[in-house]
């Protein structure tokens, strides 16, 4: 990395709205902002059933906002870079896509959004709205299995707002939603690996520092301290350690079924995301474990944080069957 | 930047051959190996058309195998690093992926690309296998407009692929198919901007070296020289001068109907990339040209470098109709 951050802006206070507004001319009017409000809220939402609402900080780019379309998420709030939108943002977003059938928000785990998110449900219910919550929490590396609560989202928000949104547009409940979407939370386990920080556009500097020759495993998407730094080594002895905790972690057996997703945490090669697969492939075949489908990219970034994560999302036939449905949003077009 | 550079590998020599299967794998049998050799071809090609043959150097990815689908290229053949795929493997790539009905075979200009496709080419006529090529030439920077033959292939091969493969799947024959490739070329052009380095994984070494407070604009996809090092400036202005290039250079009317592509070149944050698209599409709108579909991420990457480029891609009602057919592979899914 640069002895300082190097990007290319304009005002960096600017940042949020205009890469907001960069995210509205892409999706080409299937995307609309809330009026006065730091959110955005799928164009054309079907009416008479629940909604799913997600959201937090900016700066993980596609994540949020690029997961609000068809079958995924309705709506997302969108908070400062690396801070959680206040809860009068989620409040008016949620009510700019709500349909009266209640509300399921999903979000990844952090005080400052499980805060504003649950003021707003608070003063949502005062007004009639029905909210029920679900918070992911797939990074193994934040807390032991036994916390599995304590653990922060990453990467498999992405899962989970897949079948939310599949489910939803199915006609669950409210009820039936928030179950199905707990369960694709606890089919989700992630676990990274950083070689560079990344950086706050506002202040300038990075979040943290990592010597040339370091990497730091288990690091956490805003710079969060992972599970053990140490000196470089081979992709495969990283890569294979990281499949190695995930299938320990979630309990994977032969026979199981799951999808893979290697996720770019910024400035990472595909070379080095490609061969990370090509390790984690091999090691899933070794065990019988069957991968239903791959993705590979930048899904839920850290600015220009160098590293990438692994998630894992187990299948069973109800959760198979809501991720074969089609969505389409800037990050996800199935 | 690093002042040495940092990736997690394996043996940097095995880069291309395991990163290939890290696709393979991620493509889950779409895609398929050409025994003995460098090259994928898609794994269910109808018979009875002209198949369209790409390739070039790795360390582009997802670019050149990630194009190998339904509705794009039928196959890639694939070089080292930042190297031209030699004859023999274009050749039996092609012969693996050919249906006697004649090839078009579609990849940037480069030297070293040029001569060995032109082998290929020679050596499959020999054999019977008939063969036309149509050379990518998008990038604005390489060369003037008058001159535009001598430019090199960057980003903008993903549409001239889209349109080869749409028109492969749609029956043009041979001649029609290298007439409507060579329309897309000419509608295509790039212009991009780098803030940091490439590098080797064989060599370990940046390709270049700018300095903290610079930025080069026009640099190419393996840092080839730009058209101006400068200080380093706000996002708009950087922006604002390549939009204005690019719609001098295609000579864009009001009225016109384009395609963009923001492609990340390596390291740019999302961010980056969602703040040039915001002035790209500002600026178009201000021109009344319409913007009719936006992709957003990496496409056509060099490695770790930092900076981004910017394709405009003119329709008109033949190029609509190819670009709105769907398309399937680990790169483009439409």
């Amino acid at each position: 990395m640069s002895r300082k951050p190097k990007k290319l802006l304009n005002n960096p206070s600017d940042v949020p709205l205009e890469q907001l507004e960069g995210l509205l001319h892409a999706c080409n009017g299937k995307l609309t902002k809330v009026e006065g409000y730091s959110g955005v809220i799928c164009s054309d939402i079907q009416s008479d059933r629940v909604i799913v609402v997600t959201g937090g900080g900016s700066g993980h780019e596609p994540m949020f906002a690029g997961y609000v379309g068809k079958g995924l998420a309705d709506a997302a709030a969108l908070g400062e870079i690396f801070a959680s939108p206040s809860p009068d943002i989620i409040i008016e977003t949620t009510k700019a896509a709500q349909k009266g059938k209640g509300v399921l928000f999903v979000y990844g785990n952090y005080a400052g959004d499980n805060m504003n998110f649950d003021i707003a449900a608070e003063l949502l219910e005062e007004e009639g709205i029905q909210v029920k919550t679900v918070r992911v929490t797939d990074d193994i590396s934040a807390a032991p299995l036994s916390k599995m609560n304590d653990r922060r989202g990453v990467a498999g928000d992405m899962y989970v707002l897949k079948i939310a949104g599949a489910a939803a547009e199915s006609g669950y409940d409210l009820e039936e939603l928030y179950e199905v979407t707990a369960k694709a939370n606890f089919n989700t386990r992630t676990m990274g690996v950083a070689l560079g920080a990344c950086s706050i556009p506002q202040t300038g500097k990075f979040n943290f520092e990592l010597a040339d020759d370091e990497l730091e495993l288990g690091m956490g998407i805003h710079g969060e301290p992972g599970v053990r730094r140490q000196k470089m080594t081979s992709a495969d002895e990283i890569n294979g350690e990281i499949i190695e905790n995930l299938c320990a972690d979630i309990n994977l057996q032969a026979g199981d079924k799951v999808c893979v997703t290697i996720n770019n945490l910024g400035s990472s090669t595909y070379t080095e995301l490609l061969i990370a697969n090509r390790k984690v492939h091999q090691e899933l075949n070794a065990r019988n474990i069957q991968v239903y489908d791959t993705l590979i990219g930048g899904y839920c970034t850290s600015q220009e944080m160098a590293g990438y994560s692994v998630t894992v999302f187990r299948l069973d036939d109800e959760l198979q069957k809501l991720y074969d449905m089609p969505c389409d949003s800037f990050a996800w077009r199935k």
